[in-house]
C-alpha cells in the first residue's frame, strides 16, 4: 500500500488532482506491491527484464484536493500467459475516489516481449491467495 | 491537430515517452478539438461551465523517444445525454503510436454535473458530420 | 524529513531525475517542514493566507536513479520582513545529490502579498535555533 | 522562440502555472533556440554529445493563468570554456512573467563533462552578435 498527501504539483486549477497524475500514484502503488511480493522491479531489472505497461483504463469517481491524504491499494486481478492486469484503489478516509486498471507485460532491454520470469509468475500467484 | 517535438520531460529512464504524459498529450489535442469546433473551453467557463474527465483509457501502440515529433487528432466518437466520447490517436510520421478514448462531462464550478450547452451539443454533432 | 524511492515518473530518457523534478521533491519536503514547525500550510490556507514561491535556485551535484531512494531536508536559512528563504538537500545514502533554495512570501487567496503571521514567523525563528 | 498554451497540465490549484513547470518550458524553448542556432541536440546526441544542466534560477514576475498563450525565448547570456549560460523570458502579450536562467554543460553518454563541439561553439557564439 502506498501512502501519500496531496501536493500542489498533483493538483491543477480546477482545485482538484489533475486525472493524469492518477497514474503517476499507481505507478508509485505498483512499485510497492512489486516489493510486497518479494520482487522488487529493480531487481528484475538487474536480470534484463522490464514490466511495461500495455492498457491503461481510469475512473474517476470523487475529488481529491490539496492536503488531502490518500492510500493507493494494487492488486492483481488477472494472470495471463504473457501479460497481467493490475487493479489500483486510491481512496481517502476509506473512501474510493478512482479506480484504475494497466496491463503489464514483460520486455527486455530494447523492449521486445519476453517470458515472464517463473518467480514473477510465482510472486504474482502468491498475492492472489485468499 | 495537435503538433508537438517529443521532449526530455515526456519521456522516463526507459528511454521512451512515459505512459501517463500522453494523457497530457491528449488534453492539448482536446484544447485544440474544442477551439476548432468554436467551443474554446476558455469560453465556456467564462459561462460558468466546465468539461471534466470522467474515465479515461489508454491503449500503448508502439514507442516514443526523445527528439521524435507526433501528431495528436481528437473526435467525437460518442454523444450521449450527459457525456461524450472523445477519441485521441497519436501518431508519428502517419503511424499510430497510442490511442486513448476520454469520456467527459459538464459541470459547474463546483463540480456537479449540469446539461450540456446547446451550442456544444451542436458543434459536437457537427464535428461527426462526413 | 521527506523520504522517496526515485519511480519512472521522476526519470527522463537521459536515465536520471529529471531536472524539474527535483522542485517538486522540494515542495513535498517544505510541506512536511511546516508541519514539523506547527504550522501546517493546510492550515494556513483556512485562514487566507498562503505561502508562494518568489525564487527558486537549484544546483546538480550528483545523479539520482530509477529506484535509488532519497531524502530531502528542508530547513529555514533566511527570515526577512516579507519573505524567507528555504534550503533544500536532497542526499542519497547521506550523499548530498542536489541543493536548491526557494525564497518564500505570504499572499492572499487572490495572490496579493499580506504580512507574515506571527505565528508563522514565531515557529520560523524556533526552527532556526540550535 | 516557444509558444504555447497553458493547459490545466501546466497549473496547480493556486489558479496559476505550477513553478517546477516552468523549467519545463524553458527546456521546450531550449530545444528550439539549439534548432535555431543550426545545432539540434538530437543532432549532437548522434555525436556522443548531451548537453545537461548544471544549475538553474528562475524568478517568479507574473502570475499565468489557464487558457493564457506564452512565449518563451531563450538567448545565449555568456559562453565560458566548458560551460555557457541561456537566459529564458517568458511573456505574456509582450508582458515577462518569469525570468529564468540554466547553465549547460557537455557530457558524454555516461554523463562525464566532454569538450564543447567548435560547430556548437561557434553557433552559440554567432547567437550573440548583434
Amino acid at each position: 500500500m502506498y501512502r501519500t498527501d496531496i501536493y500542489y504539483q498533483d493538483t491543477d486549477a480546477g482545485g482538484v488532482v489533475y486525472f493524469a497524475n492518477y497514474l503517476k500514484f499507481f505507478e508509485r502503488s505498483w512499485f510497492e506491491f512489486f516489493r510486497t511480493i518479494g520482487i522488487p522491479l529493480t531487481e528484475l531489472e538487474k536480470r534484463g527484464i522490464f514490466v511495461m505497461v500495455k492498457n491503461v483504463s481510469l475512473d474517476l469517481v470523487g475529488k481529491l484536493r490539496y492536503g488531502d491524504t490518500i492510500t493507493v491499494e494494487t492488486s492483481l486481478k488477472e494472470l495471463k500467459h504473457a501479460s497481467f492486469l493490475l487493479t489500483h484503489i486510491v481512496s481517502k478516509e476509506g473512501v474510493v475516489t478512482t479506480r484504475g486498471e494497466t496491463t503489464m507485460r514483460c520486455v527486455n532491454l530494447t523492449g521486445r516481449p519476453v517470458k515472464m520470469p517463473d518467480d514473477l509468475r510465482k510472486g504474482l500467484s502468491l498475492s492472489l491467495a485468499p
